[in-house]
């Protein structure tokens, strides 16, 4: 795998001139027969634009496939970040020999993907596959999108962060209480105070482990799938958040699904997703990958 | 449409013969080419073989298709009622412009089906569209699935049922009250003293729509859906649980999908089923109906 990285460019012109640029570089020395672009925000399959992506302001409204090809001259595919790492964790990755999977990304927010039939569903518009927003306890805490008590609000990397800051100022004297006591807690502190074994970094983890759990046996009861990949950032805490996890959704989901479906840790870290859309390139490239064109 | 109505055998083989006997019956009038069956209960899609069916426990373990087929001669499906019925509102009923397309059965307990891309989409073992087991409220009332806060145990007929006797006893006064009194109160009650008038009836109903809204929310998010077809015979009630339903959805799903979907009352009622089912084994013979076969 070969790599060239630019920072993210502040203005609509830079970024397609970027993009450009980032190409060329790499069809140096391989030959590219298409091109993939992982996203983060919402793409209208249609239209092939992306409406709203809230942590990248500048890709928003811009048609990337129709300004970017004619710019390169190959063809190019543009997924969200979340599909195209589900695509590349069924591809390549925790679910390469299953055909019905489900990705679930657990970064600062909570993303997901849907392949089922071998075939990436993203439903009417291409909004599909909003697993965190999904609600699994309605009169829970306020999720950044509005709604309460959506799965993003107890199990992200955030959340997980903003319960380490109440279970710390319940337990001052804990590991948890006293780095409090000098920054500002975040997710990942959380998992480096549980793999050093304490107690109240430990139960946030397992705590957020088990909505998520409660929420992955409901995705299983809708889609029965094989395998659930769950990847993204907050999985550096691996285990200490799946097992709990694996738990809930073997308490709370039907049979036979329970009985098939394996909860597994994503495989390719935060390559999944730039693997995933390389691949939907070359399945584009193919006309392999057409379920909805 | 021709009907014919048998009493529920309570043996294997008179379950088999009276089918056949059906099935002969019908072919006296009209051409018949195919057989479709909606059953209610779970169907392994590999195996054909209806594995659990608690209301119909006779037929558990039967392999219909294989044993029905050389029986009469014709090439027979075999679906679970909930799927048949989803199938049914797709090809003719409220959901027949659509290619995106949720059902949800509102019946003793909770039902669904999944239709993407024109498809209908079981799941790795034809165990999905369990939309009823979707925990809405990790710490609300048991559900009949052992699991709890299920969307089940809030939003079918019988958690209607169960929530009208709570407000009885909360308003001995009410109309609610007063039937109460007289015996056990039923989900069809609650719509007939709604129709009435009584603020205690359309409060248990406005709340039962509430609780289907946050439900549909959170599919919608997943599969980005047109249309979500409610049916099942709480649907007697109709829009007074689709309103707050539909409010519900508009404030808690994201956008662009709330935008897009319409939460629609079933327009084949209790035929539904029956005509999807139908189809199916129509869609078998003229081999369009295999995404996963």
């Amino acid at each position: 795998m070969s790599r060239v990285r630019y920072p993210t460019p502040n203005s609509r012109s830079t970024l397609l001139q970027t993009l450009a640029q980032g190409i060329s570089k790499v069809s140096e020395c391989f030959e590219v027969t298409g091109v993939g672009l992982g996203v983060p925000g919402l793409i209208l399959t249609q239209e092939n634009k992306v409406i709203f992506s809230p942590n990248l302001r500048v890709i928003e409204g811009i048609p990337l496939k129709d300004e970017l090809e004619p710019k390169v001259g190959l063809p190019v595919a543009v997924e969200n970040d979340n599909n195209a790492a589900t695509w590349g964790e069924f591809r390549f990755g925790a679910g390469s020999e299953a055909k019905h999977l489900l990705f679930v990304g657990l970064g600062t927010g909570i993303g997901g993907g849907i392949v089922m039939y071998g075939q990436l569903l993203r439903g009417a518009q291409g909004a599909g596959g909003e697993l965190g927003h999904v609600t699994v306890q309605a009169t829970g805490p306020r999720c950044a999108c509005g709604n309460r008590g959506c799965l993003e609000a107890f199990a992200s990397g955030s959340a997980i962060g903003r319960r380490a800051r109440e279970v710390a100022s319940e337990r001052p004297g804990s590991a948890l209480g006293q780095l409090a006591a000098e920054r500002k807690l975040l997710g990942e502190d959380v998992t480096d105070l549980a793999r050093e074994g304490d107690e109240g970094a430990l139960s946030v983890l397992k705590e957020a482990g088990r909505w998520l759990g409660i929420g992955l046996a409901g995705f299983v009861n809708i889609l029965n799938s094989e395998v659930v990949v769950v990847g993204g950032g907050a999985m550096e805490a691996g285990e200490l958040i799946l097992k709990a996890a694996r738990r809930e959704v073997q308490l709370r989901a039907l049979s036979p699904s329970r009985e098939l479906v394996e909860v597994r840790e994503a495989a390719l870290g935060p390559d999944s997703g730039v693997l995933g859309a390389a691949a939907l390139a070359q399945d584009l490239t193919q006309k392999e990958y057409a379920l909805d064109s």
